[in-house]
């Protein structure tokens, strides 16, 4: 773990759940306090997930408010959980985030209690997955092919109307129904399926509209699949664009961009390697291919987002594959993500999760998939 | 809406997305920053957000990282956006949360930006729903109830081994099976399954354990469904426990109480009550029954968590039905959730919402269930 031997302490509603969950094994919908001192963690969790607690952790000292001995009035409030671990453990100084809660480093200055900021991550290991980590997260991308499959096999089966439309099994097929086709197979496969992104069209120029309304013949379907899993809690990560029917020469231009664009990308992944230039592989094929970005005025357009980001216990954790310092390392799990982006055209993405290793990369689940239906 | 007037700052990820959505009509699965400064409105989105933006506010300043013209290493930071809003807005002085992060109060102040801290809640208004938004919640507590019929006809349909365990079409019936049940009707109905309960047994004791493995004939199985609307934002809450077959004597009194403690606390509730007298009317039945609530020790047990919370744009949000200040306004929405666990016995749980009224209250939706199926 950490190098870091001084008291630790992370609060679940400052976005350090993920590394509570990592550090401590229990996640809890509610807030939860972590405090690890040397190699002594503790937790205060309400009263009602004490049960659970000591029956999902191991080598962790569970207390709820009640054990840290607050009075009736302060038992619901988490300023008051850490202040009382705190004296309980006769600790005076922690290491806390950046994201720590101004109020509350505010009443522990106030204490007496020393609060040291932390300038990295606080658990930078997380970045590199253990074997049964990557075996997780590809258990999850496994289910996103499996939904992807799903949506496709309905896109197949529809017939294209005279208007355009897409019709299956006598109804208007909608980006709703394709979202539901997709949740319920996450759902089969033991991950929860959270937003999914089936937008058609205009609605596709916008990277994270979800989508709504009606499918259309000839336009790009952009079918982006996030899901988690129910039990583990990782994530995986999957894009595709695809067209129902005849794509105009325009539209199957920009996917066999993306494509060259995703395969440059991916052609760079290597441990070592900078994540920039992971980022300025994908945007030098959109260059040479014409695609203007152009991230200024009202709403940008053309490669309007990075490459690609890690995946784990969050959907969006280090490193990013983006402008910006760094070298990938052997273990990360990052998506390849490029795309394109036009008021007009709408949107074309198409994104992967895969493996960074020595001497290159590896999908956690490769998916061939169609750019027509 | 909120009766201050210097200029307010919110980000996203110190837990104030919903109170973003609120005001804004924007949610980001992203950071954002949000800024309100007498009438006008402003957020700091993402590039790729820019678009969504536009079109799903009205009356809102969108702007980007580059829109603020941040130095490319620092278009990705936060902390960034914060301090070239307020240089763009030539603005000195802001309030912030007490949840507002440590590390960015720190840079602000360096460059003389004043910080105050709210000691109250950002938007107090929110705990009172218009029409409208009770019109929402009551779509997503109808989606539960229609989710939880479901799993009662799985539960009634299924047959009993002489092991005691349940059959269904041919196969052992698990909480996971239930659970997807839950999800797939809770998918139909436009919501995001998220976590759901199916906890039987021993399980059950604790109440936030989601259930996993068979259930079994005789003891109590907890459905606790809380989903969220895909396009609206809001939740709802509803629990049941069933019995599939007969309940021992112990375990049907234990539904009686519970069932009992919740009739208690309903009849409490109007504007104008204490929140802690509808608690203390649910915790008074289950003492004249006799069941102690022991809140020390290894693993508290009997009724270990209060008796209900508000509901809208987040599951848990204000006014909490338990001990502490504070008394019932018309037009919140509330859960009233009584419930008692034992390790031997299990947990039982009765959860309703509802909208507190002038005279009263009034269900959301209401859902009669047997104890037995």
């Amino acid at each position: 773990m950490h190098k870091l031997t001084g008291p630790l302490l992370l609060l679940s509603s400052t976005g350090d759940a993920a590394n509570i969950r990592y550090a401590a094994g229990f996640a809890a919908p509610d807030a939860v306090v972590y405090l690890r001192w040397g190699r002594r963690q503790y937790l205060v969790v309400p009263v009602l997930e004490v049960g659970r607690a000591h029956a999902e952790t191991k080598a962790v000292t569970i207390f709820s408010p009640l054990d840290l001995g607050l009075p009736r009035q302060a038992r619901r409030r988490v300023d008051a959980w850490v202040m009382g671990l705190l004296a309980r453990l006769r600790c005076r100084r922690v290491a806390v985030t950046a994201a720590f809660p101004l109020g509350l480093a505010r009443r522990l200055t106030r204490q007496g209690i020393r609060l040291r900021m932390l300038s990295s991550a606080v658990f930078p290991e997380r970045e590199i997955k253990s074997a049964a980590e990557i075996k997780k997260i590809g258990v999850v991308q496994r289910a996103a092919v499996a939904a992807l499959r799903r949506a496709i096999r309905c896109l197949r089966a529809a017939r294209i109307t005279k208007a355009g439309r897409l019709m299956l099994h006598g109804r208007v097929l909608t980006s709703e129904a394709l979202q539901l086709e997709i949740g319920m197979e996450l759902l089969r496969q033991g991950c929860q399926p959270g937003d999914i992104i089936a937008a058609c069209g205009k609605q596709a120029a916008n990277p994270h509209c979800l989508g709504t309304g009606p499918l259309r013949a000839g336009r790009p379907i952009v079918m982006d699949i996030f899901p988690r899993h129910q039990t583990t809690g990782y994530w995986g990560d999957l894009t595709r664009t695809v067209v129902k029917g005849r794509a105009s020469p325009v539209l199957r231009r920009a996917q066999r961009a993306v494509d060259a664009a995703q395969r440059a990308a991916l052609g760079r992944i290597k441990a070592g390697v900078a994540v920039a230039a992971v980022h300025r592989a994908a945007a030098a094929v959109f260059q040479q291919w014409g695609y203007a970005t152009e991230l200024h005025g009202r709403v940008p357009s053309g490669y309007i987002h990075s490459t690609g980001h890690g995946v784990g216990l969050e959907i969006h954790e280090a490193p990013m594959l983006a402008a910006g310092p760094g070298r990938l390392k052997a273990g990360q799990v990052v998506t390849v993500e490029p795309g394109l982006y036009y008021p007009g055209l709408g949107g074309v993405r198409r994104e992967d999760t895969v493996v960074v290793t020595r001497r290159g990369w590896r999908y956690l689940a490769p998916c061939r998939t169609p750019r027509e239906v």
